[in-house]
């Protein structure tokens, strides 16, 4: 039988895009038992209550030992699963980091391997995956023009009813958009 | 006993915010047994399976009779609720979405009142919740200076591993970084 309680649908993953500005490098890694050579970000689910970017500092300082703090969301990504599986979906989010150390020290039961890599490199590389790819890309043409072209910037609201709080991702929006003119 | 099976840990809801752009309206619901003149954009939960799009199309026909179309993601909300709630939490996902018909027939049993609002004035109005304001300013800074400010578009990417289909949401990328300059 269908065990889920009320609507949890999906389950939340979270990957780190750790870019060290000064070098143009980004953190990639390569999954143990995956497809050969495909270099992609680290990260991994959500624990129950934690934030998304808390989740991707997590992640990434589990697989790859590199501490690092939340920047921005950059994108969403939605797929849906099999039928057969509780009709479960999964949301996995991209969040932008920067690094705070930068010495690797992985961890060989997740990946193979694990480096940092010349941002552009990544960005135009066949040894990635799709969205991987498509990321890079992204990344490079913030690092390039600047990062509020690709930015999500993060801010925490009360919630009306139940007193809890909020945390709201959306492009920035400008000073002179907050009051009436 | 906890019952969830795997990860879903998050619910997933989805509102609709329906911009006329010829008129500059919005449109936008009261609900039922809530805060008394609190303005919001309709929407609900993702059925099984359902992607974030046709959720807030079909949650806003549903509760206001209004047909639309998905043109992009404004944001993304995410809330934990109590723990003792198996630990759930909930990812609320706001779509700016373009009007198909214009004659409200609102859900009763849902709605209070169903109005299509100037934009501007529910940017500013204080009879709304603080992420419909956030959020209604933010479009209004789209409508005024170009939806490119604000939207993520989305993209279908093929799965490597699974054969199935991925979207993904992200701010538009230029073309000239499509490929290696």
């Amino acid at each position: 039988p269908n065990r889920l309680p009320g609507n949890a649908t999906h389950q939340v993953g979270v990957a780190g895009a750790v870019l060290d500005e000064v070098s143009g490098k980004v953190l990639v890694v390569q999954d143990r038992n995956k497809t050969v050579n495909a270099w992609k970000f680290p990260g991994g689910l959500s624990d129950p209550g934690e934030d998304i970017g808390a989740t991707a500092v997590r992640e990434v300082f589990e697989e790859t030992g590199i501490k690092s703090e939340f920047q921005s969301l950059l994108s969403i990504r939605q797929q849906h699963k099999h039928p057969g599986a509780f009709g479960k979906s999964d949301m996995y989010i991209i969040c932008r980091l920067k690094p705070l150390s930068y010495n690797i020290n992985f961890c060989s039961q997740e990946c193979l391997r694990c480096e940092w890599m010349d941002l552009k490199e990544l960005a135009y590389t066949s040894n990635t995956t799709p969205i991987t790819s498509r990321i890079a890309k992204l990344l490079f043409y913030g690092y390039r023009e600047g990062f509020h072209n690709i930015d999500l910037t993060v801010r925490t609201f009360p919630a009306v009813y139940s007193g809890l709080f909020y945390s709201l991702y959306h492009k920035e929006l400008p000073a002179t958009y907050e009051t009436p003119e």
